[in-house]
């Protein structure tokens, strides 16, 4: 029995909702950050520690499909996982879910670039291979 | 001589940078909303009075491509310009331009729905036929 | 054995941090906002709730030390409790504190006025008495 | 004739207001930022530049007093000036005015310290005479 994502819990923040009453959209990007965050670190990879070790994770590009509106105090679960793993990139997505009643209020994709302090371009799987099948098992599911 | 988008001027915001020394991804989607507000503004169209008549334009779908970190201290050009309009939804591009050597560090494009303020859906076409001329206008181009 | 105050347990967002690989001095009071919610909580006010039966705290205030930068990835404890309380107005204090060496980073107060939905000012204890009765005894601790 | 406060155009942002239909109390620092960078500016000094010599700003301490809240699309200004200033720290004061009728909405004030890139105290006036000097000068406000 396996499982390739991870679930981070949101309470909705009164800053980042806006006048119409919801949250602002630019927010659901800042909650997949906390999403890929627990993501890693649930398959035993530090964000934190990466930088550390010099690999940076760029974002390259950004997509969400705001489908429900959240609102402060909202519980929300953010759900992650890899999407895509190559050499020199990752892509992940996401899904925001209200907890209240189950219901899915955005989903998006994020791509992201491996590149040394230097913001240069690095094969990951070349360079950090360690890493790399981190990653890639992650992508899989690992045992529970 | 027609021209169909609007140039905004920002400069980046310490706020707006993160521990890599770059402007934080999401921080463009607010970027681009200061570019919607002008290119209202800029074809006599204010998204404040709209909002006041009760027309909403929750966002429904983002998206954005960067190419080139912008940086604390940056002075940037946020050019927008209407995508597609139709009778109840609206997307706008967008391109942010980097002022000193004119280099684009990214574009994106944001779907609007338009709604009352019960948040649900509107013909604008239908309902507020001179808002949506004005915007059907700007999306052409109107004479400078 | 009484206790007045609650803690929070927030994990520092990239989107938190600056270019000086810190939090931005902002986003503190966004934490302070988090505390003050979960104070509410954990003495059975909700402010979702008050707000809803059109009660607003608007912030008249706001003031904060930073002894130690918060650093991304950092788990941190805010804890938050009840300054003075009057009939038109409450404070709130706040720590922030660092769970890993359980240093001090900042500490702060924020003020607030009880309005309503209109922002006029108004007497919580007059036309809410429960509420502020509430908030009397979060201030000197309930029982445990 | 001389002045010795600089002022900074703002446009509120929708992402910078909530639920409540104001300008989330937090915010008005990131305005303060602003207008630090535009009075360094304008006293031909550059934060940036600061920076890159090494020399930093970290905030120690932050107060904000909201008078009359600001509100999407409003245009204010950021009057900012230097309070005091030391040879390890300086503090500046900042004004939110509202431009359609002049009134004052909140005001503020910052305390910084002067330290290098490991975040360690520097003493300006002894490693960088120059900038302190012209620090000083814009506190006494120079010749327009």
């Amino acid at each position: 029995m396996t499982e390739n994502y991870s679930e981070s819990k949101i309470r909705v923040r009164y800053a980042e909702t806006d006048t119409m009453g919801i949250v602002y959209h630019a927010n659901y990007y800042v909650w997949f950050e906390v999403g890929r965050g627990d993501f890693m670190r649930r398959f035993d990879i530090s964000y934190k520690q990466m930088e550390e070790m010099g690999i940076m994770l760029p974002v390259v590009e950004t997509h969400c499909r705001y489908r429900v509106p959240a609102q402060y105090d909202d519980l929300l679960t953010i759900r992650t996982k890899v999407k895509e793993l190559g050499a020199v990139k990752i892509s992940f997505q996401y899904q925001v879910i209200r907890d209240s009643d189950n219901t899915l209020l955005a989903e998006g994709e994020t791509l992201h670039a491996f590149t040394d302090k230097t913001k240069k371009l690095m094969n990951l799987k070349k360079h950090y291979n360690e890493i790399y099948a981190l990653l890639a098992k992650a992508m899989e599911g690992g045992q529970i």
